[in-house]
């Protein structure tokens, strides 16, 4: 028996409303021993409130010690293990564009680089271009078509050694029998994504995903070639080889940015919906395009408009009616932390409390704020530290605590728990939920 | 490794004594806002001596959120995980008549319902009879007779339209080849529960339960034919096809209460004994049929003849040298709760909390007082909250709580447990634990 299973079992549907605040990277740690955290300084007399009210604790977002990007952290907060259900990193720099991948597409990241005349990497990440140029050899390589039988590849392969690579194709890398799942055709999408990075989407019938990184991670190495590890995956290597070879041509007088590599190959992955899951009609009020994207990723609808937290709490106003989940995303928590901007983050997270007043006077059944991961501005990246999270529902347990933060946290109701929790809880407290056996 | 081959491998026998001390539906909630919960309004002073002496905390019936019914939570104290471990409705509710089910047996919960004269259900509950009534129509079908081999069903089977059932026999439902198991005998019971409810039995060598409710859970169509998935079911199908033909004909003058419906088949569970695992000769004293019978299951002995808590610590300090695990039952925590009942609860905690000095005067070594779940007045039903629980032994390490409740037990220095884990707790505090590994 797996949670989702258990979750279609037991669920009902009352007609309860649930709010899912995500304040990315919200936990942090204070700068100096004996300080106080971001979320500790910060001034919240509302998330104080609800913290009263409600139940508090902290989120786990994987495991101890984990620190997740953003796609498990969120996935984890929707209620997926994010060990079990892993999205690719091709994937997620799709979702990060707004390019709306679906269930026939493989994507991957791509860097342009510099190559030498021997065809040799001088530069990995071609010299940071400025994102015009990104921009502008993004649209030549969208002129890109893959034939409906990609022709083989001949050259001296994958490796150290230098390959000239239109002039002395590399040989098959692998020289398994053709895949007869290959015949329709392929699409390739170029898309850029800022500075030396871009995102190659290839679209088709029978492409797979396990296919090796061309990027060698290393200089005075060519590019390697894709090799397909099984027969779908074959299929996607043969278009990658393809699309390799005439970026090569259409860019070779454009140095520095005058080769590509692709890392992080990555199907579409297949999620159950958290509407087949918990039965919830799902909305998603966020404003950057990777959460939109990960929101898409599990069914949810994507309501787009808002471009400050204040327009998305109208945005949850007036669609309410139409919902019974709301995932209402803030980033600004995490970019604060992640500039190392301690002050800025402490700004953020008041910024946030002073909208939380509207969301509870929609009257939602339960309200969770809480955070994808922590993002201390002392570190400046995302960490693996327990996120303070807080629960409002009428049958929260009281549980003492006063304030929202860090140590106030793990003397709440909610104790330590693993984020993939945080969903079950919700349904229950919203009356969502059925008892189990008799 | 799984628990209970850890607790196989590591146990040992130095003669100790364990008493598990189950308060059903022990957790609560404050009726407003600010106040507190039934256990943190009962007066608790020797509770609270346990909770000071030993160590407390809060108790996971199932995973966050999950809201289980007696039997799930009970397993789950007796250390079997009720996700992995599922017992079926059917048996349950013989469980609950104290019907000893044993390994042969297929058990379900019957409906008396009424039918027009096209056989049509016009109430699926029989308007509800007088016990009386359930036992006498039980008593007629108790002289049902299943032929060592069945004959084949006949008529228009399962769904909407009418079936005049024993006139006109309906098509075979399943087009299967007969199972070559069904050679043996079925005998069959039948009692009563109460109103319009009864449980039947059928017993006999291959049968499978894999078999579908004949109740439709709607008025205006007929009942069901049973259809078996696979060939032992299709063994019970039939058993339970000619029963139904039976019933309808012993009882087809006798409106309201002129036909039956079936629903929850299930088979008795193959769950290893608390012997088995734990090495635990285990006795169970309970007032109430349904947790004797969830004990039976997992192999104790079942001590009768107590009707009060006090009666029941007589039990327990007659038979106090002759087991090494003693499981009470409390009930009334439980149904205070359910019926919404917040005083009632309270005192019946208070009556609790009296018995605990003699239970505490056999010096067990080890002592836990725990629920199966939390039932709050203020829900009237079971609910997910984790449950005060609190274990006193010699080994207990001071948590500096000191007095037992559910905010107070947040503090505890179990931390917030699954259900399933206070067994091999119990286990280490009655030193019965070998060290893992060299």
């Amino acid at each position: 028996m797996n949670l989702h299973q258990l979750m279609r079992d037991l669920r009902e549907n009352n007609g309860s409303k649930i709010v899912l605040v995500v304040a990315d990277g919200l936990g942090g740690l204070p700068i100096e021993f004996g300080g106080k955290t971001e979320l500790e300084t910060a001034r919240t007399p509302n998330l104080d409130a609800m913290v009263r009210e409600g139940v508090c604790g902290l989120s786990i977002p994987v495991l101890p010690g984990i620190a997740p990007g953003s796609g498990p952290g969120h996935l984890g907060l929707f209620g997926y293990d994010p060990l079990e259900y892993k999205i690719g990193r091709g994937i997620l720099e799709a979702l990060g564009i707004n390019f709306q991948v679906g269930p026939r597409d493989v994507a991957v990241r791509g860097n342009f680089c510099t190559v030498n005349d021997k065809g040799l990497i001088t530069d990995r990440r071609a010299g940071r271009p400025a994102n015009e140029r990104c921009v502008e050899m993004c649209k030549k390589m969208q002129t890109i078509r893959i034939p409906p039988s990609p022709p083989v590849l001949r050259g001296r392969g994958a490796g150290g050694e230098g390959v000239d690579m239109p002039e002395a194709p590399p040989l098959t890398p692998n020289p398994s029998p053709p895949s007869t799942g290959a015949r329709g055709e392929v699409e390739v999408f170029v898309e850029p994504v800022r500075e030396h990075r871009f995102v190659v989407v290839f679209r088709g019938d029978n492409l797979g995903d396990q296919v090796n990184d061309t990027d060698p991670q290393a200089l005075g190495v060519a590019p390697l070639f894709a090799v397909g590890e099984d027969a779908n995956s074959q299929n996607t290597a043969k278009a990658i080889n393809h699309f390799i070879v005439e970026a090569c041509k259409l860019l070779k007088n454009d140095a520095p940015t005058n080769m590509v590599t692709l890392r992080g190959f990555a199907r579409y992955p297949k999620i159950a919906t958290m509407q087949d899951i918990y039965g919830l009609k799902s909305a998603c009020i966020a404003v950057y395009p990777m959460y939109k994207g990960l929101a898409r990723l599990v069914g949810m609808d994507i309501l787009e408009g808002a471009a400050t937290l204040a327009e998305q709490v109208d945005t949850l106003k007036k669609v309410w009616d139409r919902y019974d989940f709301f995932f209402l995303h803030y980033k600004y928590t995490d970019s604060t932390g992640e500039d190392g901007n301690f002050d800025g983050k402490v700004a953020k997270i008041e910024a946030l409390d002073m909208e939380i007043p509207r969301i509870r006077a929609m009257n939602p059944d339960v309200v969770i704020v809480t955070g994808d991961h922590s993002t201390p501005s002392k570190l400046k990246a995302h960490s693996w530290h327990p996120v303070p999270t807080v629960l409002c529902a009428k049958t929260a347990r009281p549980d003492g605590v006063v304030e929202f933060g860090e140590a106030s946290c793990l003397r709440g109701g909610l104790g330590q728990v693993e984020a993939k929790y945080l969903m079950s809880l919700a349904m229950a407290h919203a009356g969502r939920l059925a008892k189990y056996g008799a």
